[in-house]
């Protein structure tokens, strides 16, 4: 039952009710015009206490095609007018206008604060380096959707992989499915944390393997998901110069990629995909942001208790 | 007549006219689903020249439960990409596109000033310390509500009475009805100005007091008013520290107030009312921030002449 | 065929574009309500790299007025949370959300770029000195619906002729129908360029003249074309001060004027026109605002295939 829970963490949803979020998104997918009075009378509030324009105008657009509104604000100048509010009266007030509150913090922890105050469904739409679980809901669904399912696949996960959030938690998310394989490729400095391969892999008798080279495991790989090497996320300057263009993925190294495999990106992207990929059919990662707005779509007309 | 109307202070609406809007607000309360297509085809402009996202969310969800949508600004950007237009031309233009707009200003006078160039109807969403009609409209309908009317009750206010518009806008209002009474509760530098005491409560023959502790009289209230210490209208820091935590309400001072006392509080608050109020079920300021939604769909459906 | 276009600079629309466009505009100002529902269930992306509020609330009241919803940012506080990400990559993004993008940029040749990666119609709101078709739009409409048609007019543009981006787009637009006469009036400093003159009116053989008092010539104009002295585009603080108030219309200005002559602008006004002009019957510039949403939701209307 899916109705009126909060959505913090990727883990709150059980495997059954991905499923039930996924079937229903792609019911949209085929026939959106059958939902678009789904929500008529429902009211989002977007709430980003730090800006992140493409989640926002995704949940927006969830809501609208859905035939809902939309209030809320795009960055921090509410706490400027807030005058020393709590962010639980914050959440009482704004949680008796609307129906569905979709809230992006940089302080972790924030969404989860929320749920405990709001009269209404509070969806995480991040907290700091935390989780941001529709994002991984809009992996799970574009893996789905393109690769045919949720298991058998070997997925590669290139960059950052050490505070990539969306990394840590498509991994998780994928171990809870029969017999994926995971094919970790970073820098040394950049790789994987241990509370992903000893405590969630290891247990779970999931097979992984590592790689410094993308060129070297390419060939092996359904899903490529590539990300992003955020600048801020570095201690200092230099790393980051001397790190920033290792894992670039490029016309070439797709040459060497089976041809079914699929690559995705939480994007924004810098130079981490030259843009001569863009063209391959293999690149998924614009349908992907496409796949997000289906995914918020079917999670808010079920948490509204709409569908 | 309300269609058409301008409301910039409270005093523009009539005793009748006050009854006329929370009597529709109590049915939309009732039955809002019946009201969900009033305002249909209905833009509001939410035009803040300073932020304040409470009430600029409030008017916002209000106009979308009717039915009707929303445009706006939310700060004062507008006034730098305005390159030295007057506030007359920026209303002559927002009036040709909507149908009512929702105005808030750090400027005394301004809405006034607005709605002499507006061919729809403004409301005065705040201007400064001057006026906030729809804060007193709230307040009123919540009494109303909650405590059987607008008559025979005996109202504190606590806090800061000096600079407290929505206090006065409140006192003024309620000694317009039928033997109310008031406690006046502050600091002597805080106390409420002699033009609301002098000018219009000993020429209506309303009887008041006043004290300096609230436990001395809270137990003779039906209504506790809550407000406030504002740091920003102190003049100096010294005096803000000495005087910010001396009107605190809390567990011990409710134990001496009436079964049936409301607590209100036109929010935000800081730390005038301790978190441990809050489960109390004489604790009404979460409720007013609803009551506050109602009387703002009530306002704008008659004002838009949609009702 | 409109359906599915961009619109980047005015001369993308044929003459018989022009004309569809604006007759629809015509039936809407006719009969609004048959057209409220006509956009229903389509998303407008007002994407603004830099605030033009008057023109953005233009297009969300055009979008909503037709039936249809809004989302997008505001200001530049986009590009600060877009780390690195490329123009392309956010129009593609954005465009999969939503079913036309109106799109404001400091950048000249923003909206171009833009519309090569979008899969849904850009609309140029102004990208930097270069193009606001929409204006241009809107100044058809009003000439067309005020003065009778496109052709046999005397206009006059005033003011800042050399950097005003809708004096040159106007006065192109005006110069593809038949027996139009144009006088420029401005300062030496301000002229209209050569490119204008030269490469367009002289070939088209269209009869233009240059004056460089208002007073001179108001009485032969069927439209006059004010335009502000904008600070912003002078290259030192004196010339504009020397320059900024040559060219005001006042009351004293409008007695020379003919009758039936109108004024436009395309507005913000600081001082260039008197306000004790804007109650002459003859003061049309308010009138072109509403024309102005007009223009915008016949546009919309069709580039999304609506009608």
């Amino acid at each position: 039952m899916l109705k009126g829970r909060h959505l913090i963490e990727p883990g709150d949803l059980s495997i059954n009710e991905i499923e039930e979020i996924c079937s229903l998104a792609e019911q949209i997918i085929v026939d959106p015009v059958s939902f678009q009075d789904v929500c008529r009378g429902k009211i989002l509030a977007t709430l980003f206490f730090e800006p992140s324009t493409r989640t926002r105008l995704s949940f927006e657009a969830a809501m609208l095609h859905l035939g809902g509104t939309v209030e809320g604000f795009a960055d921090a100048s509410y706490t400027s007018s807030s005058k020393g509010e709590t962010l639980a009266d914050t959440i009482r007030v704004v949680s008796s206008y609307v129906d569905v509150i979709a809230m992006r913090s940089p302080k972790e922890g924030a969404a989860l604060l929320a749920s405990k105050y709001s009269t209404v469904p509070v969806i995480n739409a991040g907290d700091g380096g935390h989780y941001h679980p529709t994002q991984t809901l809009t992996d799970l669904l574009t893996i789905r959707a393109l690769q045919g399912g949720l298991e058998n696949h070997t997925i590669g996960f290139c960059g950052d992989l050490k505070f990539g959030r969306t990394v840590h938690s498509l991994a998780k998310a994928m171990s809870r499915y029969r017999n994926n394989k995971f094919v970790f490729i970073s820098p040394e400095e950049l790789k994987v944390p241990e509370y992903i391969t000893e405590d969630i892999l290891k247990p779970a008798g999931i097979e992984y393997t590592t790689a410094e080279r993308l060129e070297d495991v390419i060939g092996d790989l359904d899903i490529l998901y590539m990300t992003r090497v955020q600048k801020e996320r570095f201690f200092n300057e230099q790393d980051y110069i001397r790190l920033k263009d290792s894992y670039i993925l490029d016309r070439d190294k797709m040459k060497l990629a089976k041809q079914d495999m699929i690559v995705l990106h939480p994007l924004p992207r810098v130079n981490e995909i030259a843009p001569e990929v863009d063209d391959d059919p293999r690149a998924a990662y614009f349908k992907q942001v496409k796949y997000g707005m289906f995914a918020r779509m079917a999670l808010m007309a079920k948490l509204t208790g709409c569908l």
